[in-house]
C-alpha cells in the first residue's frame, strides 16, 4: 500500500512559498530559467494581463456578471489570472523579492495616503 | 505583559488565503468594494502590470542587473509587484477564484503542451 | 468608360482625416459608435497594444530580425500594429483631438526635456 | 520680409508620411534611433497605452465625460495618445509599414467578419 503522493493545492493551505516552488519547478524543468530574466517576465505579465482583460472589454458590468454564470467562460477567466500569477510568482523567485512583505509593505504605505475615515 | 499582536507576513508561513483576507479587510475598510468589480479590477491590474514593465524599457538585461543592485530601485519594482498582486487578489476574491486551484490546473494543461524532454 | 471608383490609401498622399474618416465610416455603419466611449477604446487599444507586443516576447533582437524576414509573419505584425491604430484613430474622433496638433505639442515639450546635443 | 517657417501640423492637410517623417527626425537627431528595435518599441507602446487608460480607471462613463469638461485634463489624455501614436509612427519607420495600407487591409478582412447588416 502507497499513501497518495498527489499535492493538493487550496489558498486555505498553500503558502506563497509552497506556490513558488511549484512554479519555479516547472519552469526549471523545461530548461525556461535562462530566458526568465526580469524584463523578459515583466513583457509576459504586461501581455497576460490584457488577455485578462480582453474578456472583459465593449461589456457592461451587467453583461460581464450575466456572462460569468457560464461554467467555461468562469474558466477561462481563471485561467488568465492564472498566467498573470505564475509568472509575477516567477518574477518574484528571479528577483528575490518576498510577496507577502511586499504587499504588507504596499499596503502600509497606502493606508498612509488612504486613512480610514472614521464615522 | 501583553502578547506581540502585529501580524508578521513572510512567504514561507502566510497562505494565499490570508494575503488574500488582508488586502480584501485593507479595501473594505475603505468602502472600495463597490468599485472592484471584475472588469474595473483587471483595467487596473494592466495599468500596474505596465507600470512594473515601465521600469525594464529601452534598457538591456544587462543595465537593468546593474542597476537592480540599488536597493531604492529594487524597492521601486516590489512595489510595483505588489501592486499587481494586490489587484489579483481583489480580483480571485471578487470572482471567487481559488488560486491556488487556478494555478494547478493551468500548469497541467501546459505541462501536456510542453512536456519535459528526456535525456 | 467609368472612372476608377476605388481609393487607393498609401502613407504619402493619405491624410491624417481621411485615414480617420475611413475609419469612422466603418465604424458608424456597423452601429459601434454607441460603444466606442473614451474608456471602452482606451481599453481596447492596451489589449491591441499587448497582442502586438506578443510577437517579441521571449525572443532577442536577433531571433525577431531573422522572423520577420517571414512575410506572413510580417503581416501579422502589420495587422496588430493596424488594430491599435484603428483604435486610436477612433478614439481621437470621439474625443475631437488633431492627432497631428496633439503629436507636434508633445515633441515641443519633448525637445525642451531632451535637447539635441550640439557636436 | 521673410516667409513664415513654422510649418503647421493639422489633420486635414498632414499626410501620415510627413508626421512620420517629423517624429522619425526628432528621434534620429537625439541619436534614439539605434534603441527603437521592435521589441523596445513594442514594449512602449504598451506602456504608453497603460499611461493612456490610467485616466480612465475606476471612473464611470458618465464621471469620464464631465473630468473631460477641464482642458488641463483632456491635454493630459491628449498627450497620452500622442505618445502612443510617436511610437507607432517610428514602429512603422523601423519595420517599413504603410499605416495607411496596413489599415486598409485590416479593414478589409473585418468588413468579412463584421458585414453590414441591411434593414
Amino acid at each position: 500500500m502507497y499513501p497518495l503522493l498527489v499535492q493538493v493545492f487550496m489558498d486555505e493551505q498553500t503558502t506563497i512559498t509552497a506556490l513558488r516552488t511549484h512554479v519555479s519547478n516547472f519552469r526549471n524543468k523545461r530548461n525556461w530559467l535562462k530566458d526568465n530574466t526580469p524584463k523578459n517576465l515583466a513583457i509576459s505579465i504586461s501581455v497576460e494581463a490584457a488577455e485578462l482583460l480582453e474578456h472583459f472589454q465593449w461589456k457592461s458590468d451587467e453583461q460581464i456578471r450575466e456572462g460569468l454564470k457560464d461554467r467555461i467562460k468562469k474558466n477561462q477567466v481563471s485561467d488568465e489570472l492564472a498566467d498573470v500569477l505564475i509568472l509575477c510568482l516567477s518574477f518574484s523567485d528571479v528577483m528575490g523579492i518576498d510577496i507577502s512583505e511586499a504587499i504588507e509593505a504596499k499596503l502600509r504605505k497606502a493606508a498612509e495616503k488612504y486613512p480610514v475615515m472614521k464615522a
